[in-house]
């Protein structure tokens, strides 16, 4: 079997954290090359730059590119798109990867299927076959269209990309690789660090011992114009609980201005004595957090995912994960003061919900990586129907 | 019932011979504007500039976007598309259209599909759902699941497009726009114009009333090595031939430069008394020029669709019109000068085919203008299975 | 004398303010018809997005180009350029202006002047001539050498531009065209409006009827990874003072972040009680606002021309404004706090310095206009000697 | 002296050519490190690509940038320096160069400028101060006022570099790195190469051993509409000339077309039995051909510089080397046929005109690889006046 080249592109930190265990993977893989690619919001301190993560983690990167375009309409996502596959291309031409990997959704990650897909390089696709009823969804699944293999996290995402017309022996059901970081943390005890020290952040810093909330709560492209309206309905039900609140700032997104402004609004005319607000947090302190959390609010496809595998409770908001398999863990409601309100006083109830494996069993990583190895190169595909 | 902007974007001069009755249709409907974009290779002299002819149709220009990159390889056709979604992205921020029309599956289409997608605006595509086998189809594919109306040219594309997950509200059969003109051209009698006073072009100026053959070859993406070697069987076979022979230029593409250099290398070395090369040709001479052929030779889609109406006998090269619909005109040949041979053999002792309507009735242009005044205008879909 | 197409680039909100004059002279010439193109941070809101100004001003904006790409370092500045001379040369295809003007000396006003002046463009540049000591220069210096036409702002910035080799008919000192609008405003009385219910902001509200100092300071390129302690001396000086302060932010540039997260960073951690934040402000309000000053503290450049004009003593920071004439009014100091809080010390005993017509008599955009009605059109020069 | 990372931007093929020695000195200089960037139309077959010249040479490319808009129109050459910018910025920020430089004054050399000026990074440029008279001046004095380093070839344009005001220690007369090549190659005897068998190309063959003349006709940018009627004047002379001609084609440029068309349609239209064209020659076969040819003909640079230094009698067509200086070796005539004709005709009967150094002596390489390791690096600079 001879050498590949893999070369894998990071375009947000969430995205970095979720595939964290197929890099690892593919770098420890003897007869693999890792080509890691860092782009877009993953670069910037704005959104909590993923650089110094994949770098403590022991990564070399191999190119970066900058090309998330500033604005605060929609042409900005499909300019940063546009840049993208400019600048993508040259760095496909230079590195001159075996394969091409892109993960999940995110307007951006068009820009990588394109390049590949355009210059006849083999293209993996991370996370397909999925349904969410958003932009998102048209962007995953016309990159399935573009893709030469999938590695699907579900039964159900297995099932649709093949309804898909795409080619039995092209899907591959690895499970998601967020799950993969879920299982190896440890799940044992207390929550083992503080925070506020080790993060940083802005806002009231409340003892934790006796329980707390988690918030994440993203624009929904879709909706952009009523991204703030969204986020006020959620910061008045926090404003109002009693439990410690940690709150996560959405990650870069048409409409994150949106989003970003209603919370800094808020907090400039209400006082917030009990909630603390973080940029972003390394991958599994992440996970210890939420897994101690009495509660998860907002709409992150972590609470879909890892929080069903953890049994975490989770109050989902709005649209963004809509018709994604759910584990029981989650209570849906939509953008309603009072419905947020109402699940959460549920949830908190709850202590754990029981494991499910709807979205794998935590060894995606290695089988992503092994597949990549013995896949036939192809780039020519045509529909089974 | 409000009027509606509608933008058309056309990449390419064929593209813009196809979908003529659609813009006439638009220009023409009390409730829409037609906002017309030309770009790409339309613009380029060098493969047949589209703009004058646009003008001399009457129609008028909103924005030119000149985004082809120069190369040899495949990296200018991906950085092709990135240079037009940027841009694009500005013209529809600047002339805020109600609909987007993309055309068909040429690589640089997908362009206009992310732009108007990512910004929230309808976007319909004519011509998707079909099967070709080569990079185009990733394209269609990919365009449908970012489209939101469907202008399907037959009903095998409909049931493939409805297969893909789009809903059956959104997917139109109007027959193919090409057909629209197929019907208006006057088939009676002899050719009307002499092809070289008006086209110009290089090489011979053979007697065409005794019957000719037209030869129209494009390189195909996923073989753009090989564009060079495939031309040179069809050249061999060309220069043994005792009927004239009509040449028609390939259209750009990545490889484009192998075919293109595969024929003029030949040309050098090899004395050709009774071939003719045209650059380009209006849309209704091209098809009166094939009314009255004995044979169309090569891999373009004219033979496929329009000879399928005319009934006229066409030689198909290799895998570009792979599993496309046909009628009983065309038969099918691999790259090989033998199997050339003995098929224009055979095809020019036909007559001409029956017609058939198997590519619609000739009114496409009027049905669509039609649904793009009505459909409800929406940005938002999910996969419905 | 034929009609002529003028179209003039704005790219941030301070140029607009700068030029409002120029827009106006030729918007009302009879013989010219304005093509206003609005491009880069004037169109973000981050910045204080000048497009409701120039609409609310009575302008009809031709095209909007969104052309800023995100970062922390100076990769951004060269990418927005780049990404500008793309769309840029689009707009002026589709636009055809007989002559394009360009302003001032940021970054991307560089994307003006290499898309006019390679597509044969007559490219006008207003307040050439000047020096500052920092990569402005180098910019400003360059786009004199792209430039046809230099309308400049004072004798010493015209004997410059002739030094540069530029044509003695070329260069006309028509004073610069911020000044017009300092000559317009009501000087007498007292401030006429309320700045905090007029244009918001945050922070505290202090009375401003006994006197107040204005504070804008900008981030230095060449500087910017400084730009965080830079601004906090200042910020150390003016936490200290007793007079209300009215502090502006800064404009996009690189390192923008840097000064942006030094004030923010500063604002969590101290009591400011007497400083309220704007973002922006209509250009008559804001030299109504310093006209009132006690005194401006910063590097601003309206600190050495406006201010020079009103009569306002002025703190100038560091070395942004170097080697720029000044007027009476201006106490230059370092970078540090016991300096700056000297300089204000004795600025705020003053009360109004004598009125300096160094920077023009209020009339340049008349005498813009009328240039540009009469320059021969012309787009080929040669160097002097 | 630590050790220096050098990057070389490469944007066509004659540019590689001129430039050898100074890549050759950086590689062979143990305290700096070439990086090589090839970009624009070295990349492309179509004009010649520079590539395979390059890695026959020994030299290694770091980073292929393909950035060559297709168009007719001056629009292109805007638009492939923007491409250029945004992505050699990324080449930058990944491969951290401490000095970048940048060569000569083709409008594209500006992206190399830019990009490196405004990200803080050194910039040594090489033969700047030269005056021409065409827009090649405004990019050529632009960088200039960019750039940090001034590697010039005469003392003419040493004192105009001076004048533009740059400090005189950032100012090298080094002589022509085109001149090291020229001292290198064996100017005894005879051409010791048959160029038909070595370098291909189209037309006839004619035997040189009794002379022969040479042509190289490139457009002028500022006169691209008239580019095909000033090559018809050239091609119109040459038919006549009883010497055999060899012909190279023209590098590319706005209007390449217009000159390229012009010679593609004269050679359809008459027979040329003494006329071979050719794409291009390694850089010392083009001098060892030029250096026993009868006469150059043409627009060249060469005819100015190395035939100079060689000796070549030259007939320098047209506007675009004015005010160069030059040799005795030269006749500069007007684009008429007539004045080629009678010039073409002085000049064949001059054997070699005397050596002259007004372009230096032929160590312009290792002096600058000297230059680029001890000055200091710095990327801030004022105007002296």
């Amino acid at each position: 079997m001879s050498h590949r080249k893999i070369a894998v592109v990071i375009t947000a930190r969430p995205s970095y954290s979720r595939v964290k265990t197929v890099l690892q993977a593919i770098k420890d893989h003897p007869n693999l090359e890792l080509q890691l690619i860092v782009a877009a919001s993953a670069l910037l301190e704005r959104y909590g730059s993923a650089v110094h993560y994949i770098e403590n983690d022991g990564f070399t990167i191999a190119a970066k590119v900058f090309n998330v375009l500033e604005g605060e309409n929609l042409t900005a996502a499909a300019k940063t798109t546009g840049i993208g596959i400019l600048e993508l291309s040259t760095v496909f031409e230079n590195l001159k990867p075996d394969i091409v990997v892109t993960v999940a959704d995110r307007f951006e990650t068009m820009a990588t299927a394109i390049a590949a897909s355009y210059m006849n390089i083999p293209l993996a696709h991370i996370q397909g076959g999925e349904v969410t009823g958003n932009i998102d969804e048209k962007v995953r699944h016309a990159i399935t269209k573009l893709a030469d293999y999938h590695f699907v996290a579900s039964e159900d995402a297995k099932t649709r990309v093949l309804k898909l017309g795409e080619e039995v022996d092209s899907v591959f059901n690895t499970g998601c690789p967020s799950i993969d970081i879920a299982k190896a943390i440890d799940t044992s005890g207390k929550l083992q660090f503080n925070p506020y020290s080790r993060y940083g952040g802005v806002g009231a810093e409340p003892d934790l011992s006796n329980g707390y909330v988690v918030v994440m709560q993203h624009p929904v492209t879709t909706e952009y114009k009523d991204s703030r309206r969204h986020v006020e309905e959620t910061l008045t039900v926090v404003s109002q609980l009693t439990l410690p609140v940690l709150w996560f700032w959405p990650n870069v997104d048409a409409g994150a201005d949106g989003t970003s402004s209603g919370i800094r609004s808020y907090r400039e005319k209400n006082e917030l004595n009990h909630v603390h607000f973080f940029k972003n947090m390394k991958g599994d302190d992440f996970l210890n957090l939420l897994n101690h959390a009495s509660c998860l609010i907002g709409n992150s496809s972590v609470g879909i995912r890892e929080c069903a595998y953890l049994g975490v409770p989770v109050v989902n908001i709005g649209t963004r994960q809509n018709r994604r398999e759910r584990g029981e863990n989650v209570i849906d409601v939509p953008y309603s003061k009072d419905a947020i309100y109402n699940a959460i006083q549920s949830q908190i109830k709850v202590n754990k919900t029981p494991k499910s494996l709807v979205y794998g069993d935590g060894n995606a990583g290695k089988k992503i990586a092994e597949y990549l190895e013995q896949v036939p190169l192809k780039f020519h595909k045509t529909i089974v129907y």
